[in-house]
């Protein structure tokens, strides 16, 4: 988020069609729970469309990109890298330690598709589960980012939006930000 | 969670096909992260296949139901209704007042697929926005569970498992619980 390092997700692995809905949720939940930046493979285009579709018209910043290259990525990446997978440590035990290396260090979090290979365990600093379950990328994504972030994430503001969902007890309500000054 | 008035968590339509690998996702969710039971529409009887091969492999109790009866499920509901949705009141203003009704009474959480009508806002005690952005019900669901059990449920114990994922730093492993003792 703004004013803090950077925190990217980069989504390992895609099926084309297939995995579509699951990279565009990958994505979606990066950018609504305050990631600054998602990483899809070359052959998610049609993933990042949506992604970046949606923040066009719901706000940024945020930064939707593709690389073919994803275990340089990975390997190059400045900063520490957490790969979540139900494999690892707890995360109710490492996202201290996480959380102040996030201080000072951008991060990278790594979401596998099906298969992750064995050299990307030994590239993330951290390999954490959150519960140590099958559940979904996206799931274990979205608690991830709610800790590291200790729910900052959802008082973040959105520039450039072209509307803006004002929350509700009862129905919906959706307007034009630049008009809402007047409510 | 065991000792806790029961969470339930329902999916609120289906698309087969379309649908399958999210409406899963949001069954293994739910299991994952402290709900006692998933009910999903009739027309999803291959999600919860793959739910109750989940729990029948790393264990429960979780139960799986489904209905053709969504609305008078919820409805009928003896107890707290709240119904995600990205139009809701936000979960940071809310989740105070659903954590303390759960003290003493069931929770029954509406996942929304594509199509939800008004009437299931109407009949929700609480319609709650994990953030007012569209991303994820899946997110949404882990977000607002995590927060509703404070983290409890990371720590819950699996009765009745065949495997057990034991937490490592690199690489997996993966034991037979009855076996587990011995380590």
């Amino acid at each position: 988020m703004q004013a803090e390092p950077e925190v990217a997700v980069l989504r390992y692995g895609h099926r084309p069609g297939r995995d579509d809905r699951m990279t565009t949720h990958v994505g979606l939940t990066a950018r609504a729970l305050g990631a600054d930046r998602v990483v899809f493979p070359g052959n998610a285009g049609q993933s990042a469309e949506t992604v970046e579709d949606i923040t066009g018209r719901f706000g940024g910043p945020f930064a939707v990109e593709m690389t073919d290259a994803l275990d340089a990525f990975i390997r190059d990446w400045e900063g520490v890298v957490v790969h979540l997978t139900m494999y690892g440590e707890r995360v109710q035990d490492v996202e201290d330690d996480v959380r102040a290396a996030h201080e000072t260090d951008p991060i990278l979090v790594v979401v596998g598709g099906e298969k992750v290979p064995f050299e990307v365990y030994e590239a993330a600093d951290y390999n954490v589960g959150v519960t140590n379950q099958p559940h979904s990328e996206v799931a274990g994504l979205a608690v991830f980012l709610d800790r590291l972030f200790e729910g900052r994430e959802l008082e973040r503001e959105w520039a450039d939006a072209d509307r803006r969902v004002i929350p509700k007890a009862t129905g919906k309500r959706v307007v034009d930000p630049d008009a809402a000054d007047g409510e």
